[in-house]
């Protein structure tokens, strides 16, 4: 089964509301319900789900359990995956002290950093590593996503020693777009710039106003 | 001036840039060394640029700090903007003690939650309140731009409640589709979904294998 990105991402978004509807002890949800919760159409819910085999019972829907239990083996979130995370400046912190990826299954087990304040120091846990050890410490430890965490300039260098060591998806939060071959998975994040769309949304607006 | 998200995102990146050479003080840059570090197109950053004035200095390039500072004004980055986060979870608790924000010039200056043992605590030196009082609060301060960290389930309703409140920009983090009057410029952030897209696509490429 070969799931396109839209898909994954409706799935990723089934998935936890369904674990949200589990903590709250329903035990069956209709398509009807999921499309009222998330804000997809009621068809769209149905065709996704239907991917997955038959999941749904006329008449009662989905059982909350067992589409919660599909639909993690599909995303992988019933494994445990390592993760390598570069730059621990104040990005990389607080990723490293945020909770919810190991709640879903992403551990960071290596940490690096190029500061000599911040090599051999322990960060929420984890030692940090001189950045110039990546490619050997990744490797050897069978780490299969990176996520990077530094200034822009040094964001290039840090994705070509990623992909060395072999990692195949990269988590990039640096505002540039790191030039990669196509079979890596990158994704771009950039908190500051959805903020910086804002302020120049309201700026432009005022002016106008 | 009406900037199209894709323009403005490229300018966002380029602000930062700008920065970072500042503080390495150098003096001038070219478009071709803007292309290197970004990965954009030569001509692509001179025609951006183009847009906010004749700015370039034919032999010399850019001037880095005059080009930061037209910039930042037309990001609307010389100014100071107030921000509500709506949820103190293990996300809102990481946003609100990640320093970037304010750095940039968006300030966290009001914070709500539903959770009794939350409300009236002090949470990185700001007072956690009511989720009810939030048309109120934020009506009073005039704050323009939320930030949604509570859970699907909720997100909602939370949204309406900004909207009602005045707000004009809201950075979803809730997995879920919110829906808005188109006025409203809403963006969506979803890190978990980041990393679930990852494990799908390594999940599956391992079964391939």
């Amino acid at each position: 089964m070969k799931l396109s990105n839209v898909i994954i991402s409706r799935l990723s978004i089934y998935v936890r509301l369904l674990s949200e509807l589990e903590e709250r002890r329903k035990e069956t949800v209709s398509s009807a319900e999921l499309a009222e919760l998330t804000g997809f159409g009621d068809a769209q819910i149905r065709k996704d789900l239907n991917l997955l085999g038959q999941l749904g019972i006329s008449g009662t829907g989905y059982d909350v359990k067992h589409l919660q239990k599909v639909l993690s083996r599909v995303l992988g979130l019933d494994r445990q995956w390592k993760v390598a995370l570069v730059g621990v400046g104040n990005l990389g912190s607080a990723l490293l002290a945020y909770p919810g990826f190991k709640q879903q299954g992403f551990n960071i087990i290596a940490v690096f950093d190029n500061d000599l304040r911040k090599i051999g120091k322990n960060w929420e846990g984890i030692v940090v590593q001189d950045v110039g050890e990546l490619v050997n410490a990744v490797r050897s430890a069978k780490i299969r996503i990176g996520i990077i965490a530094v200034p822009a300039s040094e964001a290039q260098r840090v994705a070509a020693s990623l992909l060395k060591a072999g990692v195949e998806c990269i988590l990039n939060f640096a505002p540039l777009r790191i030039k990669l071959p196509k079979e890596i998975n990158l994704r771009n994040v950039d908190l500051t710039m959805e903020l910086e769309n804002f302020s120049c949304f309201l700026t432009n607006k005022s002016r106008r106003e």
